[in-house]
């Protein structure tokens, strides 16, 4: 327990870093973590009555949904379901956690950022790290060795935040995976088709699908003189590579992986070729698509056997852009903002679980949604329009007072006529305020109940933007 | 660690165990518990080769959701976002964990049944034990005092699992709350008329409404001379009615509350009394709502502060009928098979979160979907109907070989119209596997490619189910 006066001294001093935040008009998310370190230390204090405060935040590297930005990630959710399901995918759900064991040796490096179940007796359990794992485990453990299906859910990683890019610790993740023995490149070709869909219908820009495949990578690392032993953690290295510069990926390999300098220098080599590739245009019988092969493409994630890819944003100034981006090689024709989409084939994984360890090839893509969801909010609040957060298509209003009981049967019969519909919840609300409301909420109709009205069994429906009226 | 022949003498044992419910016919659940056991048992011993064996299972009390529950879950779902929806609601999300002291204090004698995370350093969280409270959690943090929202997620306990009755450790919640200060009673009277709506359109049975108010519990209390400090206590114990006899919840009482057997007595008379209530009908303005004033409703947690209710279905045999409910009382008409939806007005929970302590009256219902998913699950099973787990509506095939190319360039014609289609992963497949994919999956049409039909640059459309042929 830290002296009250050094706490009091350390809430003075945080409270200058905001003010000088605010006063600089830092980001929000800045803004907003200076603010929750604040609380916290007043937290710490206590309040002067001896009551305790609370810390009014969500978890770090986490957050709420308003409704307007739900009514965003509905969008967002029907154009990629109704992509998954024009492919003629099931889907299916998994319990937020696992066993432990089933999550231990899946992710290599990555594993650290598990998020463990303390033990209160009984089973010791993660917090799922993707969709993938889960996946296989179901394949697996329920015999099933054909299978297209989609599965959106949150996954969980210990990861550094950083908000503002979209990068959280809790995050969806869009899955479509072809578990199965096909054909070559058959499952894996709609994967990448699947790719290209839905980036198009979310409009989100220019992107490019960068495609390699673990073999090809791991047959240069083998040309390079990089050690068996040493192939998945320095392709964990290499895959480090757009977020870094090739200096830092290439200390990392020689310092803190003991790769000897030539055989980093030759793997430098190697990353810098990228080019059209005409395979993957034909299978993709689309000429828009831009896919690249690129060899300094790796993905952090072990469990990866063939072909992988991801796709990224390549319109400077619509996606979040990154400090380190921004300080890049100005030679770059565009400037890549982040990946939106990746994934890969992974024909071990299953058999990881088999008792028998028979094995079910997998292909599959993951939708890295929540960068896709910071884009089309900033698009919302960029443009006039204005997102309505509910449907409701007639407001039951009155006139007079004392109509909340004639209001009530009228909603009740628009209700059970499946119509959208609203009541305010006071005895005698203002005409003014229900009209007031509709215009908040973007509520197209009005339905006003009067004396007279009543008389003459009518009802008086109001068009909100015209004020023009009709009687029914 | 244990003997090695100690394991393989219970792993003996209890493979009998699995073998007599098998050939006793016992439930697949049963069977399920019993066969994780034994599964867990030769885990333990790991295999021959010393290779390390995995238990292939969920974590206790949960389950995965396979194609078919999931097309079930979606359609539930559906009659429930369109009722919520159709009253106007929002929707909001927050996340999976909040901050452990978030939840503190807020479910009296349920929270030894939060799972907490494992302190990996940072903050210390627990996953969320119900919608309501990160719901106030909500309002207080970003100062909303008015909002009509619902909210679908899942939420965890650590309870005692009891899967054929749909009770699972992670569970779906579907809440609709209504926060703010409004005239009596009309917030309160929707949220009755919401379960009724969806009770009814999910064509569950019957079903009935109980009514109480934890005011009249309070006062019941006091008057039976119930200290003050043992009111939420003694309240969480009435809650246990639907679920022990009488004997036992007064045993508690006294026994384990300390509460002297007079005072228990006399509770005991009260919560036998329930009956018709005219109030609660023209509130409904519905004769068919089953509606019922119940003093034995008393709702297991803490921070309910005026009406609560709960809605039970009562058609015996529909709904998984516990073995306790199958030897109740044989003089009661109809056999109560457990609550479906619950709720009540909890109007000092957000005051508890805000630093000022300011209050925002809510209340709101939580639908139970595990148990409808269970009833329609069961249904399903019963029907002769086929569950579709995918909306295809034509399959690519084709009659003779090396035309994957051609059924390539028809299904993108037919995606790019926003049809759902599919094709087999094969090179060459058999144009019967072609039909019997369609046939098994529930697919109407096929179109199928042949050399004729390409030279005439036509496609032939097959209805599945009755063979007629027509050329495009």
């Amino acid at each position: 327990m830290e002296d009250k006066a050094q706490i009091q001294e350390a809430i003075k001093s945080q409270g200058e870093v905001v003010r000088k935040l605010k006063s600089e008009k830092a980001s929000k998310d800045q803004i907003d973590e200076e603010v929750a370190k604040l609380l916290e230390l007043k937290a710490q204090l206590g309040g002067d009555d001896g009551k305790h405060q609370f810390v009014l935040k969500t978890a770090k590297g986490t957050r709420d949904y308003n409704p307007k930005q739900m009514a965003i990630r509905e969008k967002v959710f029907n154009t990629i379901i109704g992509c998954f399901k024009r492919h003629g995918a099931e889907t299916i759900d998994t319990p937020v956690f696992e066993l432990k064991e089933t999550l231990t040796g899946k992710y290599g490096e990555d594993s650290k950022l598990i998020y463990d179940l303390k033990d209160q007796g009984g089973e010791l359990l993660s917090l799922r790290y993707d969709l993938t794992v889960p996946f296989a485990r179901y394949l697996a453990m329920n015999k099933i060795t054909n299978i297209k299906r989609y599965h959106i859910a949150k996954v969980y990683r210990r990861d550094n935040p950083a908000m503002t890019r979209g990068r959280y610790r809790e995050f969806y993740q869009c899955d479509f995976d072809i578990a199965g023995q096909y054909d070559a490149m058959i499952p894996d070709a709609e994967c990448l088709k699947i790719v290209h869909e839905i980036l198009s219908e979310l409009d989100l820009g220019d992107f490019r699908i960068k495609v390699n495949d673990r073999r090809i990578l791991d047959g240069m690392f083998a040309v390079c003189g990089v050690p068996d032993d040493k192939f998945r953690t320095i392709c964990s290295t290499v895959d480090k590579l757009d977020k870094m510069p090739w200096e830092d990926v290439k200390k990392e390999m020689v310092n803190e992986k003991g790769l000897s300098e030539e055989a980093a220098d030759q793997i430098g080599e190697y990353v810098s070729m990228q080019g059209g590739m005409d395979l993957a245009e034909r299978l993709l019988q689309d000429q828009k698509i831009h896919v690249v092969f690129d060899l300094s493409l790796a993905r952090g994630l072990d469990y990866y056997t063939g072909i992988i890819y991801e796709a990224v944003l390549t319109q400077a100034g619509v996606a979040p852009v990154t400090a380190e981006a921004q300080n890049g090689a100005p030679g770059e024709e565009s400037v890549s903002v982040g990946s939106v989409a990746g994934g890969g084939r992974y024909d071990g994984l299953v058999g990881m679980f088999d008792p028998k360890g028979r094995k079910v090839p997998c292909v599959g893509v993951s939708i890295g949604i929540e960068r896709v969801f910071s884009i089309m909010e900033q698009k919302a609040e960029a443009s006039a329009e204005k997102v309505r957060t509910t449907e409701v298509q007639v407001m039951v209003a009155s006139a007079q007072k004392n109509l909340l009981e004639e209001k009530l049967k009228l909603i009740t019969e628009l209700w059970n006529a499946g119509i959208k519909a609203e009541v305010m919840y006071k005895k005698n609300p203002k005409l003014l305020s229900q009209l007031q409301h509709c215009e908040e909420s973007g509520i197209p109709l009005v339905a006003i109940l009067g004396e007279q009205e009543l008389k003459d069994g009518v009802v008086k429906l109001r068009v909100v933007a015209t004020r023009e009226e009709v009687h029914h």
